[in-house]
């Protein structure tokens, strides 16, 4: 088996304790946060640029898929081996290199966790905005990968807007350092942001600069209950009206709040059909400001109940209900599909309309939630996996919405990605001439197509 | 000839009027910004994205070259047509086809004058922050093929962090739309900001979509001379360093202070070595709060005289030093070599050395300002054309600067691109693996070579 070569070269290769075939690791390694399982050959443990580099080439040399993977929390299988070969983990690769306070710069090597890189910074003062809601598990290389968002991208934006540079090994094991430190540059074609986003396909993150922001000074959490979801969107529109980018603007639909009581007894108005929960922050005289034309906003799409948080703890009460969604829909059904449609904002109505018709044409149960300041909703289709009708109507159901998300003018994945999981979707949005193109550009990188095969793209249109 | 097939064609398919081979068009078109000149075979002005993609096919079935142009402000090159061919002019193209103050985007045709979008969205109480210096006559298609910057980038970053999509026709003639509305999107590769920075070498721009935000509500000028480069550089830095990150942070050296004053008559401090002028903007209170940390920070340097504007008569009296430079570096040389170079903040005042150092090395009249806030600094040799031996002299100290610069962490250019003018130092900044790849997604894109022939990569690397 030329697998077996390949890893029987690596093992000689590397130094001891880097290469694991035991089941029990393939098994670990064979999975993520999708629950899509296919086994690898091996799981690689590189500590060093120079170990990935040296795996690349052995990969390279016996055209064996090499599997970037983080902390394997993404929701679209960017991670699963689904043409088995090398899971290549950065879970030793954890070092935060350097915080330059002067050039509000971070150096990290890919597998620092999200979470770890948010306290290291505010610690100085410092602020990485991007949130996925996996951050105490999350990875940075795997963030890059998916260009992963969270909660705080309404003002903040996603994580391609964070890298400034990379250091990547290619699939023949030479490394590139894309990129600069500074805010400008224009040298040649964006080697950094092609990258970001791509998925694992192109190359193997082995360091990233990433900008920093001075820590805002305070921050505000208001909730709002709403009687219908048409109040609730209007509210995010009237919000955005008064000029006003808060940094948290989430939405949580009835079905996610009936979920929530079911499985935890928390209770809601009666009446409320949606929830929104918002936060700003900034100079405190600024806040203050936000706040007071937030809950204008609010009122005058008559919120049933408007709450501010007056502490922390105070605050983290108003978010418990956000933080048990995903919880309680486990409790409620075995199985979801955990799409992450994005439409322009004015378009909420538009959208939370058109997955009540498609779940009641397709008779699923459907539970919605998510980041309303940035249009990005999480449509949770809940079913159980032995149910094969059910199994059917929820795949038709999915389609059905990516449809209509794009005739909103919107995208199939705001933040998880394509992967394993979109990619029979992704003609839906991207047409022909644009496939060709990425294609090029993975043949660019890749000629031997080993990085991550199988993932972004349709098995028709890619081997 | 080839070309005149493909002139004799284009005036078959377009209307009347969109393609001019008279001499006085064909030497209008035939220079930027930078000087240099070579004559297109015919100049040709699209009205449509239909008429772009239709000259692009006729170029491709001839394979003679495409030369986007906006303005023609660009100071690399970017826009001259050195292996002849059809300069594309974008000057027909300048609707504003939309100004989504819901979502905060601006939809545009790619001749839209910088300056006019500025007025246009602001009048909305909404903002477009990238400000190059040429934006009364510059064009956004411009300002995307160069990634241009400006003045306000320290705070608010540069052209590619606002653009959210792209309609472009490829050089066969297909049209290509990429990216999407909304903050969030991860479907396929990021082929927006390969083509932000491209220099018009990938594909022509035929629609921007660009993300705008809420405009700031007032503004404070502050304007400090320093006794040496080293405090000034110092005063940058103090500034970052409480948590300030201010609009603009332009720093001007004693050698532009005397040209301006040869030119204009402007007096200045007799011992100032260096001029900083600060702005920053926002909500009043976060201002003033500004405000008062800047002139901590600039007191705690020694500044020789700060100055804070009242009103915006004072602060257009402060920034008059700073707008009457060009022109005052060509009243004391006919000629200049502007190179916009950039380095992390911190290492100002070693490039600042450093430059001091070249210039009496080679023996050659220099002059900075730019953009201390970000880095980016303006350095000028000023020659003149007909001295071979000072031509020759500049031509060496502009390689030992770029040596410096990549030597200092930073970046060749910062908000200019590489054009025709640093085409051959890019190999000082990027190593042969990263030309190599950016030979091939130049190859995925334009497979005959016909976009903008002769740009960025150095007439070795590239035929």
């Amino acid at each position: 088996m030329v697998e077996d070569k390949a890893i029987a070269k690596l093992e000689r290769l590397l130094p001891a304790g880097r290469i694991s075939t035991h089941e029990v690791d393939r098994v670990t390694y064979s999975y993520d946060a999708t629950g899509e399982k296919y086994m690898p050959a091996a799981v690689v443990f590189p500590e060093t640029e120079g170990e990935v580099t040296e795996i690349l080439a052995v990969a390279s040399e016996f055209k064996i898929p090499v599997i970037p993977r983080g902390a394997g929390t993404g929701l679209s299988g960017g991670s699963v081996p689904v043409k088995a070969g090398l899971v290549v983990s950065t879970e030793r690769m954890t070092q935060i290199l350097d915080i330059d306070e002067e050039e509000l710069l971070a150096v990290v090597e890919p597998g620092v966790v999200t979470g770890e890189l948010h306290r290291a910074v505010e610690a100085r003062g410092l602020f990485y905005p991007p949130d996925p809601a996996s951050l105490d598990f999350c990875t940075i290389g795997g963030n890059i990968a998916e260009n992963a968002g969270g909660l705080r991208a309404v003002k903040y934006g996603v994580t391609r807007d964070y890298v400034r540079a990379l250091r990547f090994a290619l699939p023949e094991g030479e490394v590139f350092s894309a990129g600069v430190r500074t805010v400008k540059g224009v040298v040649g074609y964006d080697l950094v942001t092609i990258m970001v986003g791509s998925e694992g396909t192109l190359g193997f993150i082995t360091q990233a600069t990433l900008k920093l922001l001075p820590k805002p000074e305070t921050k505000i959490t208001i909730a709002a209950y709403f009687a219908s979801y048409v109040s609730a969107a209007k509210a995010v529109a009237g919000i955005i009206a008064r000029k006003i980018l808060p940094a948290t603007l989430e939405f949580i639909d009835r079905q996610c709040l009936m979920c929530v009581k079911e499985a935890t007894g928390m209770e809601f108005p009666e009446d409320a059909m949606a929830l929104l929960l918002i936060e700003d922050d900034g100079f405190e005289e600024v806040v203050k400001r936000s706040a007071s034309a937030i809950k204008e906003a609010l009122a005058s799409e008559n919120a049933l109940h408007i709450q501010e948080a007056g502490d922390a703890a105070a605050a983290e009460k108003l978010w418990k209900a956000r933080r048990v969604i995903s919880p309680s829909l486990a409790y409620i059904a075995p199985h979801k599909m955990n799409e992450d449609v994005t439409v322009p904002r004015k378009k909420l109505p538009e959208l939370i309309a058109a997955v009540e018709g498609i779940a009641s044409r397709y008779n699923v149960r459907c539970a919605s939630f998510g980041h309303a300041g940035d249009g990005n909703i999480h449509v949770n289709f809940l079913y159980d996996k032995r149910n094969n009708d059910e199994v059917q109507r929820v795949k038709e159901a999915v389609k059905a919405l990516m449809e209509v998300v794009v005739q909103l003018g919107g995208t199939i994945s705001g933040e998880h990605g394509i992967g394993l999981a979109k990619k029979d979707y992704i003609g839906i949005e991207i047409g022909p001439e644009g496939i060709e193109i990425m294609k090029r550009i993975k043949n660019a990188f890749d000629p031997h197509g080993i990085m991550n095969p199988g993932k972004i793209f349709p098995d028709t249109l890619v081997g």
